[in-house]
C-alpha cells in the first residue's frame, strides 16, 4: 500500500497504461480485483457467464466498499468505470490489461487462453489468478505467450499486498518487469518468483506451518485457539515485521547470518527431524471438528470476519506509516 | 500488552503477591525480562556469578529503556528497585517469584534446582525460561517440584507477548494458575502448553517454517529477501492478526471449519507430501552465506535492528488497540 500522494502519481501512468482492464471470472477473486481495479480508477469489463453475475458482484462491491474506503480510497464513485460482457471475445478485445480467475481445471484454461489470444490486442498484458497451473501448461495451446504470467494474490487481493508474479517459460522480461510495475503501482506488493514450483512460497510455507499445526492439536499439545494466541503472539507478529531469514540475521547479533548458522545450522536441522506428519484419520478429523464446535464454531461468520478484517486492518496501517 | 488503566489495577496485585522476584542468570534472555519486572515496579535481584554482571545489566537496560518508554511503562526509575547477589542461597531466600534463565544443561540446572528448593520459601513461585529442558527432567532431584515450571518467552520477553507456560509431570494446577495470572498481569499472552514436547509449541511452528524457507531459497525458487517479503506481506499479516484455526474457520464462509475441512484436507494432505527436506550441506550453506552476504549482510546491525524493532512496536500497538 502507499500513501495519498504517491499513489496519486503512480495511478496516472497505470491510468494511461492499462486504463482497460477486463476481469475474467467473478468469483471471490475476480469480485475482489475488480474491487481493487476500480478503486485505482481503472474501467473494468468483467466476464463470466453465469446470469446473475451484475447483481452478485454489484452485491459483493458494496461489502468491499468500507475495507478499500478504511484503505484510503475514495469510493463515492466506485461502480461508474464498471460494465458487464459475457462474450468473451467482445470482452478481451479492448483490453490493455486482463486479470483472470476461471476455474482451477487445465483443459478450461488452455481452451480459454487460446480464445484470448484469438481475441485480445497482441499488446495487452495477461495476468492469471491461478494458484494451481502454471502459465506454462495453460499456455499451451498459445501461439505467442510471451505476454502471460501469473499474478497469483494472497485472498483477498484488495486486502492482502502479496501478488507472487510467475512468469512460464515463454513469458518475456518485459512482461514480468511490467507485472510488477502494475502491481506496485496499484499498492499490491509483487514479488517475483523463479520457478514454477507447486504452491509457489506463499502457499507452501503456509502448508509447512499448517502441517505442524494439525500436528500438535491432534496430539493433544495445545487446542487450536491456544495454538492460534501462539502464533499471533509471537511468530505472526515477527514475521509481520520481519521475515525468517532478516530474523535469523538479527538472531546472530554483530556477526549476523553467518553467526547464525554456524550456531543453530546443525540443531535446526536435527528439530526438523521431530516435525510430525499428521494425516487427516478419522480421529485426528473428529477432534478438529469437535474443538471447533466448541469454539470459534460458537461465533457466527460476520462477527468473526469483523474482528479479523479490523485487527488486519490495523496491522496493515501499522506497517504503511 | 494491556492499557495503561487495566495494566494499573492488575500490577497493584502481583505487586502484592509477588513483588520480590530474582532472576537467575543475566545473559540476553534475563536481562529482558530483569528489564519488564522493573518496568512493572517489582524489586529484582540479578543473580549471576559473572563479575561484570552489575555493569552489563545497566548498560542493557539503558539500551532497552527506550522500548520499555514506546510500550508505555514509566522508565524513570527503572533501576530504582534493581540489586545485585552473586550468591544464591542469599538471591532466592526471600525470594516471591524466580525466573530461570541459566544454561541449557541437565546435570546444571538439576543441581541449581536442588539448591533454590534448599533456599527458597517454599511458597515461592519458581518459573524457567528453559527452551530445551522440561520442567519433570530439571526438577529430578527436587523434593517437591509442584511449584516448579516454565515459562518460556519468545526473544525479547520484554517486547514480544507470548510466554509458553508448560507444566512438569509434578507441577501442581495452582502453580499453572498462578504463573498464568502473574504473566498476564505484567502484560504477557501467556499460553498453557498440555505436553512436554521438545521446542515446545512456537519454536516447532517456526521450525517448521524456517524448513521450507531454506528449502526454497535453496531451490532457487526465490531469493531470502524475496522470501521475507512474501511472508511480511501475506502470512506474517495475516497470522499477526488471526491464527491459522481462525483463518482455516473464515475460509469455509458461513460453513465455517467443517466446510473447509471437507473441501481442503485432502488436497492439504497432498501438499504436504511436496514440502522440502533440505540439510545444510556445503552448496545449501554456500548459496545462503552468498545471498546473505549481498543482501542484509550489507546493512550495519543497529541499522537493521532499528528497522525491525520500529515495526514491531508498530504492529504491537496496532493490535492493542
Amino acid at each position: 500500500m502507499t500513501t495519498q500522494n504517491s499513489n496519486q502519481s503512480q495511478k496516472k501512468s497505470v491510468v494511461t497504461k492499462y486504463q482497460n482492464v477486463t476481469v475474467i471470472g467473478a468469483g471471490a477473486i475476480g469480485l475482489s480485483w475488480t474491487a481493487l481495479f476500480l478503486a485505482n480508477d481503472l474501467s473494468v469489463i468483467v466476464n463470466d457467464p453465469r446470469p446473475d453475475v451484475k447483481e452478485a458482484t454489484l452485491k459483493g462491491l458494496e461489502e468491499i466498499s468500507p475495507t478499500l474506503k478504511a484503505l484510503g480510497y475514495d469510493v463515492s464513485k466506485l461502480t461508474s468505470k464498471l460494465s458487464f460482457e459475457a462474450d468473451l471475445a467482445k470482452a478481451v478485445k479492448g483490453a490493455d490489461l486482463i486479470q483472470e480467475n476461471g476455474p482451477e481445471n487445465v483443459a478450461f484454461k488452455q481452451e480459454l487462453y487460446a480464445q484470448i489470444e484469438a481475441n485480445a490486442k497482441p499488446t495487452a498484458l495477461i495476468l492469471s489468478s491461478s494458484s494451481g497451473i502454471p502459465a506454462s501448461v495453460f499456455t499451451e495451446k498459445m501461439k505467442d505467450a510471451s505476454r502471460v504470467l501469473l499474478g497469483h494474490p494472497f485472498n483477498p487481493p484488495h486486502l492482502i499486498p502479496l501478488v507472487e508474479v510467475v512468469p512460464g517459460k515463454r513469458t518475456s522480461k518485459e512482461a514480468v518487469g511490467e507485472a510488477v510495475q502494475f502491481y506496485t503501482a496499484i499498492g499490491k506488493s509483487p514479488i517475483v518468483i523463479e520457478k514454477e514450483i507447486p504452491g509457489f512460497v506463499a502457499n507452501r510455507l503456509q502448508s509447512a506451518l499448517l502441517r505442524e499445526s494439525i500436528y500438535l492439536v491432534s496430539q493433544g499439545v495445545v487446542t487450536m485457539e491456544g495454538l492460534d494466541q501462539i502464533v499471533s503472539s509471537s511468530i505472526g507478529l515477527r514475521w509481520a515485521a520481519a521475515g525468517p531469514f532478516k530474523t535469523f540475521t538479527l538472531g546472530g547479533g554483530t556477526g549476523g547470518f553467518p553467526h547464525f548458522l554456524k550456531q543453530f545450522a546443525s540443531p535446526m536441522e536435527n528439530a526438523w527431524k521431530g516435525l510430525g506428519n499428521p494425516h487427516f484419520d478419522t480421529a485426528t478429523t473428529d477432534l478438529l471438528l469437535e474443538q471447533s464446535n466448541n469454539s470459534y464454531g460458537k461465533i457466527p461468520y460476520e462477527v468473526l470476519a469483523k474482528e479479523r478484517d479490523e485487527q488486519q486492518l490495523a496491522v496493515l496501517h501499522a506497517l504503511n506509516k
